[in-house]
Protein backbone atom coordinates (compact mmCIF):
# COMPACT_ATOMS: atom_id res chain seq x y z
CA UNK A 1 0.00 0.00 0.00
CA UNK A 2 1.16 3.22 -1.09
CA UNK A 3 2.50 5.56 2.22
CA UNK A 4 0.16 8.49 2.33
CA UNK A 5 2.20 10.96 4.11
CA UNK A 6 3.41 10.72 0.54
CA UNK A 7 0.71 11.58 -1.05
CA UNK A 8 -0.04 14.75 1.88
CA UNK A 9 3.03 16.44 1.44
CA UNK A 10 2.56 16.42 -2.64
CA UNK A 11 -1.27 17.84 -1.52
CA UNK A 12 0.55 20.31 0.62
CA UNK A 13 3.16 21.46 -2.21
CA UNK A 14 0.02 21.84 -4.61
CA UNK A 15 -2.06 23.80 -1.89
CA UNK A 16 0.47 25.82 -0.81
CA UNK A 17 2.06 26.41 -3.42
CA UNK A 18 5.34 25.75 -2.77
CA UNK A 19 7.98 23.39 -1.14
CA UNK A 20 8.91 25.79 1.97
CA UNK A 21 5.24 26.71 3.08
CA UNK A 22 3.92 22.94 2.38
CA UNK A 23 7.07 22.39 5.20
CA UNK A 24 5.32 25.29 7.43
CA UNK A 25 1.64 23.69 7.15
CA UNK A 26 3.22 20.05 7.71
CA UNK A 27 5.62 20.79 10.49
CA UNK A 28 8.64 19.71 8.66
CA UNK A 29 11.70 20.87 6.92
CA UNK A 30 11.27 21.99 2.87
CA UNK A 31 14.23 18.94 2.48
CA UNK A 32 11.98 16.54 4.21
CA UNK A 33 8.73 18.02 1.44
CA UNK A 34 11.31 17.38 -0.69
CA UNK A 35 12.46 13.93 -0.38
CA UNK A 36 9.04 12.82 0.48
CA UNK A 37 8.51 14.17 -3.58
CA UNK A 38 11.44 12.43 -4.64
CA UNK A 39 10.57 9.33 -2.92
CA UNK A 40 6.16 9.21 -4.66
CA UNK A 41 8.44 9.74 -7.73
CA UNK A 42 10.68 6.58 -7.44
CA UNK A 43 8.27 4.42 -5.98
CA UNK A 44 5.87 5.40 -9.17
CA UNK A 45 8.49 5.39 -11.42
CA UNK A 46 7.30 8.76 -12.92
CA UNK A 47 7.21 12.56 -11.93
CA UNK A 48 4.82 13.98 -10.30
CA UNK A 49 5.09 17.66 -9.99
CA UNK A 50 6.73 19.62 -12.35
CA UNK A 51 9.49 22.37 -10.59
CA UNK A 52 7.82 25.38 -11.39
CA UNK A 53 6.50 28.35 -9.64
CA UNK A 54 3.92 27.86 -8.42
CA UNK A 55 4.49 24.01 -8.74
CA UNK A 56 2.18 22.04 -10.94
CA UNK A 57 0.98 18.33 -10.75
CA UNK A 58 2.10 16.30 -13.69
CA UNK A 59 -1.28 14.24 -15.27
CA UNK A 60 0.34 11.17 -12.83
CA UNK A 61 0.25 13.96 -10.03
CA UNK A 62 -2.92 15.07 -9.99
CA UNK A 63 -4.57 11.04 -10.37
CA UNK A 64 -2.42 10.72 -6.99
CA UNK A 65 -4.41 14.10 -5.66
CA UNK A 66 -7.96 13.25 -6.66
CA UNK A 67 -6.88 9.67 -5.39
CA UNK A 68 -6.08 11.05 -1.79
CA UNK A 69 -9.23 13.14 -1.78
CA UNK A 70 -11.27 10.35 -2.03
CA UNK A 71 -9.97 8.61 0.59
CA UNK A 72 -10.18 11.80 2.43
CA UNK A 73 -14.07 11.57 2.25
CA UNK A 74 -14.02 8.36 2.91
CA UNK A 75 -12.47 8.45 5.85
CA UNK A 76 -14.47 11.46 6.95
CA UNK A 77 -17.76 9.82 7.02
CA UNK A 78 -16.20 6.71 8.76
CA UNK A 79 -15.14 9.16 11.80
CA UNK A 80 -11.73 7.89 10.81
CA UNK A 81 -10.36 11.48 10.56
CA UNK A 82 -11.17 14.87 12.79
CA UNK A 83 -9.19 16.99 9.75
CA UNK A 84 -10.80 20.47 9.76
CA UNK A 85 -8.91 20.62 5.98
CA UNK A 86 -11.77 21.43 3.43
CA UNK A 87 -12.14 18.36 1.04
CA UNK A 88 -11.72 19.37 -2.77
CA UNK A 89 -14.31 18.26 -5.26
CA UNK A 90 -12.67 18.48 -8.59
CA UNK A 91 -15.38 18.56 -10.63
CA UNK A 92 -15.65 18.49 -14.80
CA UNK A 93 -18.40 20.32 -16.63
CA UNK A 94 -19.42 21.60 -20.19
CA UNK A 95 -19.68 25.48 -20.04
CA UNK A 96 -23.22 25.86 -20.68
CA UNK A 97 -24.17 23.88 -17.14
CA UNK A 98 -21.62 25.98 -15.41
CA UNK A 99 -23.19 29.25 -16.51
CA UNK A 100 -26.66 28.00 -16.07
CA UNK A 101 -28.07 25.58 -13.75
CA UNK A 102 -24.93 24.11 -12.03
CA UNK A 103 -23.99 26.65 -9.52
CA UNK A 104 -27.07 26.30 -7.59
CA UNK A 105 -26.69 22.71 -7.12
CA UNK A 106 -23.12 23.13 -5.36
CA UNK A 107 -24.32 24.79 -2.36
CA UNK A 108 -24.18 22.30 0.13
CA UNK A 109 -25.58 22.60 4.04
CA UNK A 110 -22.54 24.67 5.77
CA UNK A 111 -21.78 21.44 7.93
CA UNK A 112 -20.01 20.14 4.49
CA UNK A 113 -16.97 21.56 4.24
CA UNK A 114 -16.35 21.37 0.39
CA UNK A 115 -13.85 23.33 -1.49
CA UNK A 116 -15.04 23.09 -6.00
CA UNK A 117 -12.59 22.63 -7.96
CA UNK A 118 -14.42 23.37 -11.44
CA UNK A 119 -13.01 22.31 -14.41
CA UNK A 120 -15.37 23.44 -17.81
CA UNK A 121 -14.30 21.32 -20.72
CA UNK A 122 -16.46 20.12 -23.89
CA UNK A 123 -19.71 17.70 -22.91
CA UNK A 124 -18.18 15.45 -25.41
CA UNK A 125 -14.89 15.67 -24.06
CA UNK A 126 -15.41 15.69 -19.99
CA UNK A 127 -15.67 12.44 -19.43
CA UNK A 128 -11.72 11.86 -20.74
CA UNK A 129 -10.95 13.58 -17.65
CA UNK A 130 -13.29 11.00 -16.04
CA UNK A 131 -11.57 8.04 -17.60
CA UNK A 132 -7.91 9.26 -16.41
CA UNK A 133 -8.88 9.84 -12.74
CA UNK A 134 -8.38 13.30 -13.07
CA UNK A 135 -11.85 14.53 -11.52
CA UNK A 136 -13.80 12.54 -9.13
CA UNK A 137 -17.43 13.54 -11.22
CA UNK A 138 -18.10 15.12 -14.45
CA UNK A 139 -21.28 16.56 -16.59
CA UNK A 140 -21.04 15.45 -19.82
CA UNK A 141 -23.41 14.52 -23.12
CA UNK A 142 -22.16 10.81 -22.87
CA UNK A 143 -24.55 8.17 -20.84
CA UNK A 144 -21.52 5.81 -21.20
CA UNK A 145 -19.85 5.20 -17.46
CA UNK A 146 -16.40 4.48 -17.10
CA UNK A 147 -15.06 1.44 -15.53
CA UNK A 148 -15.97 1.37 -11.98
CA UNK A 149 -18.13 4.35 -12.37
CA UNK A 150 -22.06 5.11 -12.75
CA UNK A 151 -24.24 7.53 -14.78
CA UNK A 152 -27.09 9.32 -14.06
CA UNK A 153 -29.96 11.40 -16.12
CA UNK A 154 -29.95 14.86 -15.32
CA UNK A 155 -32.57 16.00 -18.58
CA UNK A 156 -31.35 18.47 -21.31
CA UNK A 157 -30.30 21.80 -21.74
CA UNK A 158 -32.52 22.97 -24.37
CA UNK A 159 -30.80 25.24 -27.35
CA UNK A 160 -32.65 27.81 -29.52
CA UNK A 161 -31.18 29.44 -33.06
CA UNK A 162 -31.10 33.44 -32.60
CA UNK A 163 -29.91 36.70 -33.49
CA UNK A 164 -30.29 40.40 -32.79
CA UNK A 165 -32.94 42.44 -34.70
CA UNK A 166 -30.05 44.04 -36.39
CA UNK A 167 -28.16 41.01 -37.27
CA UNK A 168 -31.54 39.79 -39.09
CA UNK A 169 -31.41 43.65 -40.75
CA UNK A 170 -27.93 43.41 -41.83
CA UNK A 171 -28.11 39.75 -43.50
CA UNK A 172 -32.19 40.47 -44.48
CA UNK A 173 -33.14 37.29 -43.07
CA UNK A 174 -36.42 38.43 -43.35
CA UNK A 175 -36.67 37.27 -46.94
CA UNK A 176 -35.24 34.36 -48.46
CA UNK A 177 -34.52 32.66 -45.32
CA UNK A 178 -32.69 29.65 -46.30
CA UNK A 179 -30.22 31.11 -48.52
CA UNK A 180 -29.39 33.76 -46.57
CA UNK A 181 -28.94 32.49 -43.14
CA UNK A 182 -26.11 29.71 -44.54
CA UNK A 183 -24.02 32.39 -45.95
CA UNK A 184 -24.50 34.80 -42.77
CA UNK A 185 -22.13 35.03 -39.79
CA UNK A 186 -22.89 31.78 -37.06
CA UNK A 187 -20.63 31.92 -33.32
CA UNK A 188 -19.17 28.18 -32.44
CA UNK A 189 -18.04 27.48 -29.35
CA UNK A 190 -15.01 25.39 -30.28
CA UNK A 191 -14.16 23.15 -32.66
CA UNK A 192 -16.13 20.45 -31.04
CA UNK A 193 -19.37 22.74 -31.26
CA UNK A 194 -21.47 21.08 -33.47
CA UNK A 195 -25.01 23.03 -32.46
CA UNK A 196 -24.95 25.38 -35.33
CA UNK A 197 -23.72 22.61 -38.26
CA UNK A 198 -26.79 20.83 -36.95
CA UNK A 199 -29.03 23.38 -37.37
CA UNK A 200 -28.13 24.59 -40.49
CA UNK A 201 -28.17 21.20 -41.78
CA UNK A 202 -32.22 20.96 -40.23
CA UNK A 203 -32.85 24.40 -42.12
CA UNK A 204 -30.85 24.72 -45.33
CA UNK A 205 -28.88 21.77 -45.71
CA UNK A 206 -26.24 23.47 -45.49
CA UNK A 207 -22.69 24.20 -43.43
CA UNK A 208 -21.83 27.39 -41.69
CA UNK A 209 -19.81 28.85 -44.07
CA UNK A 210 -18.11 31.97 -41.55
CA UNK A 211 -17.99 32.00 -38.38
CA UNK A 212 -16.45 32.82 -35.22
CA UNK A 213 -15.12 30.54 -32.48
CA UNK A 214 -15.83 32.11 -29.44
CA UNK A 215 -15.13 29.78 -26.22
CA UNK A 216 -16.96 31.39 -23.48
CA UNK A 217 -20.76 30.97 -22.64
CA UNK A 218 -21.22 34.69 -21.21
CA UNK A 219 -18.79 35.81 -24.52
CA UNK A 220 -21.16 34.24 -27.08
CA UNK A 221 -24.43 35.73 -25.60
CA UNK A 222 -22.82 38.79 -25.62
CA UNK A 223 -21.28 38.81 -29.24
CA UNK A 224 -24.79 37.51 -30.29
CA UNK A 225 -26.45 40.10 -28.77
CA UNK A 226 -24.08 42.51 -30.42
CA UNK A 227 -24.38 40.92 -33.51
CA UNK A 228 -21.65 39.35 -34.75
CA UNK A 229 -23.31 36.37 -35.31
CA UNK A 230 -26.16 33.83 -34.71
CA UNK A 231 -26.24 31.13 -32.46
CA UNK A 232 -27.90 28.41 -30.64
CA UNK A 233 -27.57 29.50 -27.00
CA UNK A 234 -29.34 27.57 -24.26
CA UNK A 235 -32.91 28.92 -23.25
CA UNK A 236 -32.12 28.76 -19.58
CA UNK A 237 -29.42 31.66 -20.35
CA UNK A 238 -31.18 34.02 -22.76
CA UNK A 239 -35.15 34.33 -21.50
CA UNK A 240 -34.71 37.72 -20.33
CA UNK A 241 -33.47 38.44 -23.67
CA UNK A 242 -36.01 36.51 -25.34
CA UNK A 243 -39.17 38.56 -23.36
CA UNK A 244 -37.23 41.78 -23.82
CA UNK A 245 -36.84 41.08 -27.66
CA UNK A 246 -33.09 41.98 -27.52
CA UNK A 247 -32.52 38.23 -29.14
CA UNK A 248 -34.92 37.28 -31.98
CA UNK A 249 -35.56 32.98 -31.92
CA UNK A 250 -34.40 32.65 -35.44
CA UNK A 251 -37.11 29.04 -36.12
CA UNK A 252 -39.57 29.02 -33.48
CA UNK A 253 -40.56 25.43 -32.51
CA UNK A 254 -37.03 24.39 -33.59
CA UNK A 255 -35.01 23.37 -30.78
CA UNK A 256 -31.88 21.23 -30.10
CA UNK A 257 -31.77 19.28 -26.88
CA UNK A 258 -28.36 17.79 -25.08
CA UNK A 259 -28.53 15.19 -23.07
CA UNK A 260 -26.82 15.71 -20.09
CA UNK A 261 -25.46 12.93 -17.38
CA UNK A 262 -23.58 12.95 -13.65
CA UNK A 263 -20.88 10.55 -14.16
CA UNK A 264 -19.52 9.68 -10.26
CA UNK A 265 -17.55 6.93 -9.17
CA UNK A 266 -18.98 3.60 -7.62
CA UNK A 267 -17.70 4.09 -4.54
CA UNK A 268 -19.58 7.16 -3.65
CA UNK A 269 -18.31 8.79 -0.47
CA UNK A 270 -21.21 10.28 1.63
CA UNK A 271 -20.55 14.11 0.42
CA UNK A 272 -20.55 13.06 -3.29
CA UNK A 273 -23.67 11.29 -2.23
CA UNK A 274 -25.39 14.59 -1.26
CA UNK A 275 -24.16 16.26 -3.76
CA UNK A 276 -25.69 14.20 -6.73
CA UNK A 277 -28.94 14.52 -4.79
CA UNK A 278 -28.56 18.38 -4.67
CA UNK A 279 -27.23 18.56 -8.62
CA UNK A 280 -30.54 15.92 -9.72
CA UNK A 281 -32.91 17.91 -7.78
CA UNK A 282 -31.89 21.12 -8.94
CA UNK A 283 -31.13 19.79 -12.47
CA UNK A 284 -34.97 18.52 -12.27
CA UNK A 285 -36.03 22.18 -11.79
CA UNK A 286 -33.91 24.30 -14.57
CA UNK A 287 -33.09 21.11 -17.47
CA UNK A 288 -36.01 19.79 -20.07
CA UNK A 289 -37.60 15.97 -19.57
CA UNK A 290 -35.72 14.67 -16.87
CA UNK A 291 -37.46 13.17 -13.92
CA UNK B 1 11.40 32.78 -49.13
CA UNK B 2 9.01 30.26 -48.25
CA UNK B 3 6.46 28.92 -50.68
CA UNK B 4 3.33 29.84 -49.99
CA UNK B 5 1.40 27.17 -51.41
CA UNK B 6 2.53 25.19 -48.60
CA UNK B 7 1.14 27.33 -45.96
CA UNK B 8 -1.86 27.50 -47.88
CA UNK B 9 -2.04 23.51 -48.10
CA UNK B 10 -1.44 23.65 -44.10
CA UNK B 11 -4.46 26.10 -44.28
CA UNK B 12 -6.32 24.62 -45.89
CA UNK B 13 -6.43 21.46 -43.96
CA UNK B 14 -7.13 22.41 -40.84
CA UNK B 15 -9.86 24.62 -41.71
CA UNK B 16 -11.67 21.39 -43.78
CA UNK B 17 -10.60 19.39 -40.80
CA UNK B 18 -8.72 16.40 -43.17
CA UNK B 19 -6.39 15.97 -46.14
CA UNK B 20 -9.10 14.93 -48.52
CA UNK B 21 -11.37 17.79 -48.40
CA UNK B 22 -8.56 20.30 -47.91
CA UNK B 23 -7.65 18.89 -51.47
CA UNK B 24 -11.29 19.74 -52.57
CA UNK B 25 -11.18 22.96 -51.97
CA UNK B 26 -7.62 23.52 -53.55
CA UNK B 27 -8.64 21.58 -56.23
CA UNK B 28 -5.87 19.11 -55.74
CA UNK B 29 -5.25 14.51 -54.82
CA UNK B 30 -5.25 14.11 -51.21
CA UNK B 31 -1.84 12.85 -51.73
CA UNK B 32 -0.87 16.56 -53.02
CA UNK B 33 -1.42 17.80 -49.78
CA UNK B 34 0.46 15.35 -47.88
CA UNK B 35 3.41 15.71 -50.12
CA UNK B 36 3.02 19.74 -49.80
CA UNK B 37 2.82 18.99 -45.61
CA UNK B 38 5.67 16.74 -45.80
CA UNK B 39 7.53 19.41 -47.74
CA UNK B 40 6.70 22.34 -45.04
CA UNK B 41 7.96 20.18 -42.02
CA UNK B 42 10.98 19.00 -43.97
CA UNK B 43 11.66 22.71 -44.66
CA UNK B 44 11.55 23.33 -40.90
CA UNK B 45 12.95 20.90 -39.14
CA UNK B 46 9.40 20.06 -37.24
CA UNK B 47 6.02 18.54 -38.07
CA UNK B 48 3.47 21.57 -38.12
CA UNK B 49 0.84 19.00 -38.01
CA UNK B 50 -0.62 16.54 -35.55
CA UNK B 51 -1.97 13.80 -37.88
CA UNK B 52 -5.29 13.86 -35.12
CA UNK B 53 -9.03 13.09 -36.98
CA UNK B 54 -9.52 16.35 -36.90
CA UNK B 55 -5.52 17.49 -37.72
CA UNK B 56 -4.53 20.50 -35.45
CA UNK B 57 -1.94 22.25 -35.84
CA UNK B 58 1.87 22.31 -33.47
CA UNK B 59 2.85 25.51 -31.87
CA UNK B 60 5.08 25.53 -35.05
CA UNK B 61 2.17 25.00 -37.65
CA UNK B 62 0.04 27.68 -35.53
CA UNK B 63 2.54 30.37 -36.07
CA UNK B 64 2.40 29.71 -39.44
CA UNK B 65 -0.80 30.00 -40.02
CA UNK B 66 -0.65 33.29 -38.05
CA UNK B 67 1.56 34.66 -40.09
CA UNK B 68 -0.19 33.45 -43.36
CA UNK B 69 -3.11 35.24 -42.17
CA UNK B 70 -1.60 38.64 -41.37
CA UNK B 71 0.33 38.07 -45.70
CA UNK B 72 -3.01 37.56 -46.54
CA UNK B 73 -4.40 40.49 -44.76
CA UNK B 74 -1.91 42.99 -45.98
CA UNK B 75 -2.26 41.52 -49.83
CA UNK B 76 -6.07 42.02 -49.61
CA UNK B 77 -5.54 45.86 -48.25
CA UNK B 78 -2.80 46.26 -51.31
CA UNK B 79 -5.70 45.34 -53.79
CA UNK B 80 -3.28 42.19 -54.68
CA UNK B 81 -5.88 39.68 -53.96
CA UNK B 82 -9.95 38.99 -54.40
CA UNK B 83 -9.57 35.90 -52.53
CA UNK B 84 -13.24 35.62 -51.26
CA UNK B 85 -11.63 33.76 -48.29
CA UNK B 86 -12.84 35.56 -44.53
CA UNK B 87 -9.50 36.66 -43.15
CA UNK B 88 -9.49 35.39 -39.48
CA UNK B 89 -8.02 37.10 -36.65
CA UNK B 90 -6.30 35.16 -34.05
CA UNK B 91 -7.49 37.45 -30.87
CA UNK B 92 -6.48 36.61 -27.03
CA UNK B 93 -8.18 38.12 -24.50
CA UNK B 94 -9.16 37.68 -20.84
CA UNK B 95 -12.38 36.14 -19.90
CA UNK B 96 -14.00 38.71 -17.92
CA UNK B 97 -13.07 40.83 -21.14
CA UNK B 98 -14.78 38.50 -23.42
CA UNK B 99 -17.97 38.61 -20.51
CA UNK B 100 -18.18 42.10 -20.61
CA UNK B 101 -17.45 44.82 -23.25
CA UNK B 102 -15.62 43.39 -25.68
CA UNK B 103 -18.17 41.50 -28.28
CA UNK B 104 -19.60 44.98 -29.24
CA UNK B 105 -15.62 46.02 -30.52
CA UNK B 106 -15.84 42.83 -32.68
CA UNK B 107 -18.44 44.08 -35.59
CA UNK B 108 -16.88 45.63 -38.30
CA UNK B 109 -18.62 46.94 -41.16
CA UNK B 110 -19.92 43.87 -43.48
CA UNK B 111 -17.54 44.86 -46.60
CA UNK B 112 -14.79 43.40 -44.12
CA UNK B 113 -14.75 40.08 -43.92
CA UNK B 114 -13.20 38.80 -40.96
CA UNK B 115 -13.66 35.60 -38.74
CA UNK B 116 -12.60 35.72 -35.19
CA UNK B 117 -10.94 33.01 -33.48
CA UNK B 118 -11.18 33.77 -30.03
CA UNK B 119 -9.06 32.55 -27.27
CA UNK B 120 -9.38 33.28 -23.69
CA UNK B 121 -6.22 33.26 -21.58
CA UNK B 122 -6.10 34.92 -18.13
CA UNK B 123 -5.15 38.47 -18.25
CA UNK B 124 -1.46 38.17 -17.08
CA UNK B 125 -0.44 34.98 -19.81
CA UNK B 126 -2.20 36.01 -22.62
CA UNK B 127 1.23 37.77 -24.01
CA UNK B 128 2.80 34.73 -23.70
CA UNK B 129 0.61 33.38 -26.83
CA UNK B 130 1.29 37.32 -28.25
CA UNK B 131 5.17 36.32 -28.33
CA UNK B 132 4.94 33.08 -29.45
CA UNK B 133 3.26 34.32 -32.90
CA UNK B 134 0.31 32.48 -31.94
CA UNK B 135 -2.13 35.08 -31.97
CA UNK B 136 -2.85 38.68 -33.74
CA UNK B 137 -3.64 40.21 -30.81
CA UNK B 138 -4.16 40.35 -27.19
CA UNK B 139 -5.75 42.34 -24.70
CA UNK B 140 -4.30 41.85 -21.04
CA UNK B 141 -3.11 43.52 -18.22
CA UNK B 142 0.84 43.82 -19.16
CA UNK B 143 2.01 47.67 -20.76
CA UNK B 144 5.29 46.15 -21.75
CA UNK B 145 5.17 45.56 -25.67
CA UNK B 146 6.76 42.53 -27.32
CA UNK B 147 8.69 42.00 -29.93
CA UNK B 148 7.78 43.92 -33.10
CA UNK B 149 4.40 44.74 -31.20
CA UNK B 150 3.47 47.91 -29.86
CA UNK B 151 0.46 48.43 -27.20
CA UNK B 152 -2.46 50.32 -26.30
CA UNK B 153 -4.27 51.37 -23.62
CA UNK B 154 -7.72 50.39 -23.24
CA UNK B 155 -8.74 51.49 -19.35
CA UNK B 156 -9.74 49.31 -16.56
CA UNK B 157 -11.87 46.92 -15.37
CA UNK B 158 -13.24 47.83 -12.11
CA UNK B 159 -13.89 44.93 -9.77
CA UNK B 160 -16.29 45.15 -6.64
CA UNK B 161 -16.21 42.82 -3.78
CA UNK B 162 -19.92 41.26 -3.47
CA UNK B 163 -21.90 38.51 -2.37
CA UNK B 164 -25.68 37.02 -2.19
CA UNK B 165 -28.12 38.45 0.83
CA UNK B 166 -28.08 34.50 1.89
CA UNK B 167 -24.60 34.46 1.74
CA UNK B 168 -24.08 37.47 4.01
CA UNK B 169 -27.16 35.62 6.23
CA UNK B 170 -25.07 32.64 6.81
CA UNK B 171 -21.78 33.94 7.88
CA UNK B 172 -23.30 36.04 9.59
CA UNK B 173 -21.07 39.04 7.93
CA UNK B 174 -23.50 41.64 9.34
CA UNK B 175 -21.22 41.57 12.90
CA UNK B 176 -17.70 41.03 13.11
CA UNK B 177 -17.09 41.53 9.48
CA UNK B 178 -12.92 41.43 9.57
CA UNK B 179 -12.84 38.32 11.42
CA UNK B 180 -15.66 36.36 9.43
CA UNK B 181 -15.15 37.26 6.20
CA UNK B 182 -11.67 35.73 6.06
CA UNK B 183 -13.18 32.29 7.42
CA UNK B 184 -15.95 32.45 4.81
CA UNK B 185 -15.84 30.69 1.37
CA UNK B 186 -14.52 32.93 -1.75
CA UNK B 187 -14.67 32.55 -5.42
CA UNK B 188 -11.64 32.60 -7.41
CA UNK B 189 -11.20 31.97 -11.04
CA UNK B 190 -8.07 30.06 -11.46
CA UNK B 191 -4.56 29.94 -9.70
CA UNK B 192 -3.33 32.89 -10.97
CA UNK B 193 -6.39 35.24 -9.94
CA UNK B 194 -5.34 37.52 -7.03
CA UNK B 195 -7.97 39.73 -6.88
CA UNK B 196 -9.90 37.74 -3.68
CA UNK B 197 -6.39 38.02 -2.16
CA UNK B 198 -5.70 41.77 -2.56
CA UNK B 199 -9.43 42.02 -1.42
CA UNK B 200 -8.84 39.81 2.29
CA UNK B 201 -5.77 41.53 2.11
CA UNK B 202 -6.98 45.12 2.35
CA UNK B 203 -10.05 44.29 4.24
CA UNK B 204 -8.68 41.94 7.10
CA UNK B 205 -4.71 41.30 6.42
CA UNK B 206 -5.92 37.99 5.76
CA UNK B 207 -5.34 35.42 2.82
CA UNK B 208 -8.21 33.47 1.83
CA UNK B 209 -8.69 30.21 3.86
CA UNK B 210 -11.79 28.64 1.68
CA UNK B 211 -12.22 28.99 -1.84
CA UNK B 212 -13.82 27.62 -4.93
CA UNK B 213 -12.41 27.22 -8.79
CA UNK B 214 -14.38 28.48 -10.73
CA UNK B 215 -13.32 29.08 -14.29
CA UNK B 216 -15.93 31.08 -16.11
CA UNK B 217 -17.12 34.45 -16.05
CA UNK B 218 -20.80 33.82 -16.17
CA UNK B 219 -20.15 30.67 -13.77
CA UNK B 220 -18.12 33.42 -11.64
CA UNK B 221 -21.55 35.39 -11.49
CA UNK B 222 -24.10 32.51 -10.70
CA UNK B 223 -22.04 31.27 -8.21
CA UNK B 224 -22.11 34.45 -6.29
CA UNK B 225 -25.88 34.45 -6.70
CA UNK B 226 -26.38 30.68 -5.66
CA UNK B 227 -24.51 32.50 -2.66
CA UNK B 228 -21.65 29.67 -2.92
CA UNK B 229 -19.04 32.09 -1.96
CA UNK B 230 -17.96 35.88 -2.38
CA UNK B 231 -15.71 37.41 -4.95
CA UNK B 232 -14.54 40.31 -7.08
CA UNK B 233 -16.40 40.59 -9.96
CA UNK B 234 -16.51 43.52 -12.74
CA UNK B 235 -18.86 46.11 -11.77
CA UNK B 236 -19.67 45.85 -15.85
CA UNK B 237 -20.99 42.60 -15.47
CA UNK B 238 -23.31 42.71 -12.22
CA UNK B 239 -25.11 46.00 -12.84
CA UNK B 240 -28.64 44.90 -12.72
CA UNK B 241 -27.79 41.98 -9.92
CA UNK B 242 -26.23 45.47 -7.56
CA UNK B 243 -29.52 47.26 -9.03
CA UNK B 244 -32.15 44.99 -7.84
CA UNK B 245 -30.50 43.79 -4.38
CA UNK B 246 -29.88 40.12 -5.39
CA UNK B 247 -26.01 41.22 -4.77
CA UNK B 248 -24.53 43.11 -2.53
CA UNK B 249 -21.54 45.34 -2.28
CA UNK B 250 -19.59 44.24 0.88
CA UNK B 251 -17.37 47.08 1.19
CA UNK B 252 -18.65 50.25 -0.69
CA UNK B 253 -15.56 52.75 -2.13
CA UNK B 254 -13.78 49.65 -2.03
CA UNK B 255 -12.64 48.91 -6.05
CA UNK B 256 -9.82 47.31 -7.27
CA UNK B 257 -8.97 48.29 -10.89
CA UNK B 258 -6.97 46.00 -13.70
CA UNK B 259 -5.93 47.65 -16.37
CA UNK B 260 -5.90 46.58 -19.69
CA UNK B 261 -3.80 46.41 -22.80
CA UNK B 262 -3.99 46.12 -26.66
CA UNK B 263 -1.16 44.25 -27.92
CA UNK B 264 -0.57 44.57 -31.70
CA UNK B 265 2.06 43.81 -34.49
CA UNK B 266 3.71 47.12 -35.59
CA UNK B 267 3.18 45.82 -39.39
CA UNK B 268 -0.16 46.00 -38.65
CA UNK B 269 -2.88 45.76 -41.95
CA UNK B 270 -5.62 48.01 -42.36
CA UNK B 271 -8.06 45.61 -41.03
CA UNK B 272 -6.16 45.53 -37.67
CA UNK B 273 -6.16 49.20 -37.57
CA UNK B 274 -9.73 49.23 -38.13
CA UNK B 275 -10.66 46.77 -35.54
CA UNK B 276 -8.31 48.85 -32.77
CA UNK B 277 -10.08 51.92 -33.76
CA UNK B 278 -12.85 50.31 -32.64
CA UNK B 279 -11.61 48.21 -29.28
CA UNK B 280 -10.41 51.56 -28.78
CA UNK B 281 -14.24 53.40 -28.95
CA UNK B 282 -15.73 50.69 -27.16
CA UNK B 283 -13.16 50.58 -24.55
CA UNK B 284 -14.03 54.23 -24.24
CA UNK B 285 -17.30 53.80 -23.11
CA UNK B 286 -17.30 51.04 -21.07
CA UNK B 287 -13.91 50.66 -18.97
CA UNK B 288 -12.71 53.23 -16.34
CA UNK B 289 -10.49 56.28 -16.41
CA UNK B 290 -9.59 55.59 -20.23
CA UNK B 291 -8.87 58.26 -22.34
Amino acid sequence: MIDYRLLQALSAVVEQGGFEKAGLVLHLTQSAISRRIKQLESVLGQPVLLRSSPPVPTAAGQRLLNHLQQVRQMETALGLTDDPQDLVVRLATNADSLATWLPEALVLPEQQAVRFDLVVEDQSVGLKRMKQGDVMACICASPQPVNGGAVMALGALRYRAVASPAFIQRYQLHQQFEKRISQAPCLVFNQDDQLQHQYLQHVAQAVPQRFHLCPSSEGFLKATLAGLGFGLLPELQMQSQLESGELVDLTPGYSLDTELYWHYWQSESPLMYQLRQNVLQVAGRFLSGSE
